[in-house]
């Protein structure tokens, strides 16, 4: 049993109805469209490295609900490890309700993060973690994020820490040193440095701990900074037509994840990751689009 | 094989969560209490009335989905009996996405009808229809639902027509003098007859057909009008706190019918469906407060 790349963090169940209206009052209104799927940041990170072939494992703990279900069920078609989630009988697992409205794809989310608690530091499969080349959390789960971390540096494996836009919390100043690879969102750094610009923000987060820092910003494209080493912009791709943005963070740290996992150069890896997270944006929900490796091959022969 | 009632409807899940704000526009929210739950009017009618101790039958097409398999499951729990029900693989089944503001209960629903087709009149399984007391319908499928009105009054099955508030349509002129029962919201009654107000509405129903028509109008409670015979206002009985009104109506459809079924008197019936409704109130989800027999005596007892 070895894995690329093993997960934890927390397994959403994502329902999305796309809409005319943001209903600011009470309503009735038929959806264009409706999908319910797996979410989370980095469950749906490793369903994308995943998606490219990536081996993978996630660790968790969820409900046994049918949301629970329907997430492992999930886990098992795109081949992701999942000996690792423990199961809470009579729980709710964590949902989302997400409002997208068709016209601009602007979003309301509703969230439940259900009643299954958090994973325990022993209940944290630790073959599992050393098993992996590289460990990808987010901080959810934190004292199981925190011991995964430690047994992780301690056989080798490299720790991945995903910095959300709106996610920063001060403990992750403890787990954040952990990490060798860190990909956050400019908010998030701009949160966690109090750095005014982009550029400071990554020196900031490279003084922290981590040896590969990169600031993502959507549309804007991201940043790439490694420590001592090369920094460089990669532009966002643009697809058309946008459906959903829902999980192209997510999408471009599984495919970054990925690429690292299997050597590419920093360049190649970041123009795969933000190829994967443009690509993720065609269809509804957060992972329906995500690409295999051929896909995303074409689409990068394609593209300028 | 025999049924108290067989219900000919559209199955769907609810995603409800219960939040602080209904969104206008772009945000994040934290849900305070969320669930999954069957619903469809007729579907909720024919589970409260399994939940009394009806004998009970579903007739419906629904996808091949996770919702689908969430729908069986449901059923089989209230031990209703589903070989009326197609399931159309490959397909999606009928959601909502509802939010519910806790301060008032004022709700916004997103519909989402899937597509997994009508029941089409020969797929209706007649023998289901023949061997119940009353066949329930609201004219989803509607030519599914003609012809087993026609097969069930041949029969000799009562026909029970359910006229949601906003779900009247013209066609229904054609099924509606098929039915012998009609309960129906004041507003559905209202753009029906054309009527001024809920007596006349009465008088104009029970001319275009139905012996017996009843009229809710919510906390104002229900007005009972049998051709040639009686005619009576039910109140509707207060519960604190009101959680979620969702599927209040389909319960009192459902208990009426199981009251009904059994050869209560129209006042018991009706003393009993309002009674369901007003108990289905107290739980989050159209179904999760349905009671039991001796939990409905039991609140009986204790109500003035």
């Amino acid at each position: 049993m070895t894995f690329d790349v093993a997960g934890l963090g927390v397994s959403t169940i994502d329902v999305i109805f796309i809409v005319d209206e943001l209903p600011g009052r009470e309503m009735v209104q038929r959806a264009h469209a409706s999908t319910i799927q797996g979410g989370g940041p980095v469950a749906t990170a490793i369903v994308a490295a995943a998606r490219l072939g990536a081996r993978t494992a996630m660790l968790d703990r969820i409900g046994g609900d049918p949301f629970g279900g329907m997430i492992l069920s999930e886990f098992a078609v795109e081949r992701v490890n999942t000996e690792g989630i423990i199961v809470a009988e009579g729980r709710r697992s964590s949902t989302a309700s997400i409002l997208v409205r068709r016209e601009d794809g602007a979003r309301v989310i509703a969230f439940s993060p259900g009643d299954c608690g958090e994973l325990e530091p022993r209940e944290v499969r630790e073959d599992v973690v050393r098993a992996a080349r590289i460990l990808h959390l987010n901080g959810r789960h934190w004292e199981a994020s925190l011991h995964a971390a430690a047994v992780a540096r301690k056989g080798g494996v490299t720790v991945s820490f995903d910095g959300g836009a709106h996610r920063f919390r001060p403990e992750h100043r403890e787990l954040l040193p952990r990490a060798e690879v860190c990909i956050v969102a400019a908010e998030y750094a701009a949160a966690y440095t109090g750095a005014a610009d982009t550029a400071a923000g990554a020196e900031a987060l490279l003084a922290a701990g981590p040896s590969l820092v990169v600031i993502t910003e959507g549309t804007a494209g991201s940043r790439v900074h490694a420590r001592g080493g090369e920094s460089f912009h990669q532009p966002a791709f643009r697809v058309k037509p946008v459906i959903d943005t829902t999980g192209a963070g997510d999408a471009y740290h599984g495919a970054f994840l990925f690429a690292l996992a299997r050597g590419c150069s920093l360049k190649e890896t970041a123009r795969y990751a933000a190829a994967v997270g443009a690509m993720n944006t065609r269809a509804l929900g957060g992972r329906a689009a995500l690409p295999t490796l051929s896909e995303l091959e074409t689409f990068l022969s394609g593209a300028p």
